[in-house]
């Protein structure tokens, strides 16, 4: 076996342990150690499962052993949630019983900024590696696979297995991006909250996503990085044939001392990071919400081309004002919104009537959207502008309730559902907040369990949009000149001067 | 009586009036005739409610008139739900019978761009006049008026009676900001959206507005005006008293264009409408959701003062990446988020561990926040700060579930309205969604009507918290000039240029 095949079998034994035992698991409900077994237990974890506890007895109807060297069988996968003061006799016990990872939820270590706690980290990391084994973490919520049923922390379920991975120096931002994906139809490779990485840090799991074929787009937080130079490489490597999102935390000085406690990340300037990433071709995002929004549109569209948005507006009334305001939000973000042309608008009146409606884009067809004839038609229409390139439905599942028949509500986005399935022209709803927040939660899980993009406000809609279209255009650079890096000037000219 | 009195006897009969009447009331459901009616009739209207539809018969228990004229009793205020053909003969049947002020759901007119539908809407204005009675719109919803059970458009219900005032260029954007408004327990004086506003335009509802006792917040989306100086005027004058929200739609050139498809509307440049509205101390907002949620801080905080923040990253865990993040959207929009003092260091740590925990600012008191004790003492703590003005609380409500006993979240969010109450420093929730969105829903609603600001992501909370900072500055300048109206440097200075 190879070096290189060595390095992956480390992540085999991350993502698809045949074992896992649970250390400090707890019988309280609501204690730490009770949610990660719990979680394992109901999500449907089909391995061998066992608790570890000096304290014996029964949890979820598993024997509770006294230590890990205690358990009869192998042991691949161990989750620690004990306190920071047995950590070091913990990993030794690791070491004899013969492990091959260690995910520590403990934490304490060089985050807290006490010497005392650093060397320890920096020990366990020595035992792991005479123990020839690896460590998750520490600090962290570690590893969700859906494909082996291995949950995220006390998330009881699992998703469907898809293509977007996440690598998080964050569990709450893992478990927060989880939730995310999890309600929008977003299905998940793996993902992986690795807090300090003391022993595997983010190049770690890049280098190894970037070869895994289960994953086809990559997520992820960070706050710093150990080799920066090592990564930007990998990004720029990745991003040649999958699409990396990238939220840097601790873009701000205040936000950087916060990384700084938070997992001992000394972050480099934003601006370094900026132009390192714009060369690697990566997305930068700066919130959780954006990068939620921009890894949707390239779950659910995939590769498309062209700014040119065509928007319908209201479908039952109301749409007047919102022409303007996702005009603007449109045109602010740096996509376009084309006038009709002159076959459009011709058939458009054979359509709708001139009253009460606005036949331009974007379209506001007055209250006749509840009209499913009308509504497919203009849909159909729509689809087959030749100077148009994306479609964006603005919806408001509250007034579709007022002004329309009962059930109509649910044919109308069948009606979506179906021409999705058929449109030429990829398809993304705004699906806007308000007082019937039970249907609207509804009509979303509809639509994404649909794989259609749903957002809550335009101007996010717009900004995924645009963030992802800036990567599809870089990849038909680097198509164009035959496969070399992308050098990007601004970055270039900036380096050349240092 | 004098002219200004007169003049606001007329928008006593737009907002209070005690008949009124549906022309074009059809026994249909869900067609427009039959939602405005039925709205007035499921809301509660008090006064007497007519419907009007040449086909006769009975809709909602009403008896219908075949005309204006054949009502039996006066009528105040006509809501007109007809095709465009009909409204001359139909405003010459007002006259006759006395009616107050006309309201025209109908279109069709100077927003669509016929010379012919243009003279018939100024024709509408001659015989307004002629006839002694007001037009709201056409091409509106039309009036919100709680106090006097007027629903808007088909929103079948009112809510409770607030401060606030909203002016809409929009019926669409009308309903959202409403249906935004009552879901985050924000009390409406009256609202109006007023389409072409070929009668009473913008400026003459901001002036009744400005004197209105019962209105103490006015938020407005405008697409243009007829007349600038006197509206900017206007603002600047109800700026000394009470904050403006005004959101400008058609800001790009594509949007402007569409707003002249949607209201007929020929807007100044953006640059204009920014340098008078700074000059007039007004919050100039992008988008329905900025709008929304600064109006949301107005209301519920009333006047504050210092852009300090404490964060309290997160209750139940994950708040590492949480305070990181909070902390760069804070920092990125112009908040501060200033370190603990020594003082408060030490109290702190006799309250939370130091495992597992962040203790600076923000504060990241690790899964302890479920334990209502730390909870409370940790919350009286940062209220005691002294170098701190706001509390920015961040909660999860799926993790809180997960993490938490049965029946805490309850307690927990129990706590914050009880602290809320007794707090001095304003307080702000940041609720993020996620896959418990029932739950989420309960509890911002609960939160809501105890008068907390919940937002969706730290960045909104961040930036309604910095326009209305920048309100009250604004004020605090103005009363240390003696009341001398406040001059923006940049505008005065480019208005010198010219």
């Amino acid at each position: 076996m190879n070096a290189a095949q060595d390095k992956f079998k480390n992540f085999e034994h991350i993502f698809f342990p045949k074992s896992i035992a649970v250390v400090g698991a707890s019988a309280h409900e609501h204690k730490l150690g009770n949610g990660f077994l719990g979680a394992l237990v109901h999500a449907g974890y089909k391995g061998k499962l066992y608790a570890v506890n000096p304290a014996g007895g029964n949890i979820f109807g598993l024997d509770v052993y006294p230590s890990v060297q205690a358990i009869p069988g192998p042991v691949e996968y161990v989750i620690v949630v004990i306190p920071r003061q047995g950590v070091l006799k913990l990993l030794d016990d690791c070491a004899e019983k013969g492990v091959k990872a260690v995910q520590f939820f403990t934490a304490g270590f060089s985050e807290c900024g006490e010497e005392k706690w650093k060397q320890v980290e920096q020990e366990m990391v020595k035992k792991a590696r005479a123990g020839g084994f690896r460590i998750v973490g520490p600090n962290c919520v570690g590893v969700y696979s859906p494909a082996n049923i291995q949950p995220l922390g006390f998330i009881d379920k699992v998703g469907e297995v898809g293509p977007v991975a996440f690598v998080a120096q964050s569990g709450g931002h893992a478990e927060r991006f989880l939730e995310y994906g999890l309600s929008r139809g977003i299905g998940f490779s793996k993902a992986v909250s690795f807090g300090n990485g003391s022993d595997l840090d983010s190049s770690d799991y890049f280098e190894y996503l970037a070869s895994d074929p289960q994953t086809q787009i990559l997520a992820s937080y960070l706050e710093g990085v150990k080799d920066g130079r090592r990564l930007f490489q990998l990004i720029k490597e990745i991003n040649k044939t999958k699409p990396a999102v990238i939220w840097k935390g601790g873009r701000t000085k205040a936000g950087a001392q916060a990384a700084a406690s938070h997992t001992a990340s000394l972050a480099a300037s934003d601006a370094v990071w900026t132009g390192a990433l714009r060369q690697a071709g990566a997305i930068k995002v700066e919130s959780l919400e954006e990068m939620g929004d921009t890894v949707q549109i390239l779950h659910h569209l995939g590769k498309f081309r062209g700014n040119r948005v065509c928007i319908l507006a209201g479908l039952t009334g109301g749409g007047g004002g919102e022409s303007v305001s996702a005009t603007d939000a449109c045109v602010g973000t740096g996509l376009e919104v084309p006038p009709f042309d002159e076959d459009t608008r011709t058939r458009l009146s054979a359509i709708v009537r001139q009253e009460g409606t606005i036949q331009r884009n974007p379209l506001d067809i007055g209250g006749l959207g509840s009209n499913l004839d009308i509504l497919g038609n203009t849909l159909q229409l729509l689809d087959s502008t030749t100077n148009m390139d994306l479609l964006i439905l603005n919806i408001n599942v509250g007034s579709i309730l007022r002004m329309s028949p009962p059930g109509r509500l649910w044919e109308m986005m069948s009606l979506f559902v179906e021409f999705k399935r058929n449109s030429k022209k990829p398809l993304v709803v705004v699906s806007y907040p308000g007082l019937s927040e039970a249907n609207r939660l509804e009509v979303e899980d509809f639509l994404a369990k649909a794989s259609v993009p749903v957002f809550p406000t335009i101007d996010r809609a717009a900004r995924a949009l645009m963030n992802t279209l800036g990567y599809w255009e870089f990849r038909d650079r680097l198509e164009q000149d035959g496969g070399r890096p992308c050098i990007d000037k601004e970055t270039h000219v900036r380096s050349a001067d240092n």
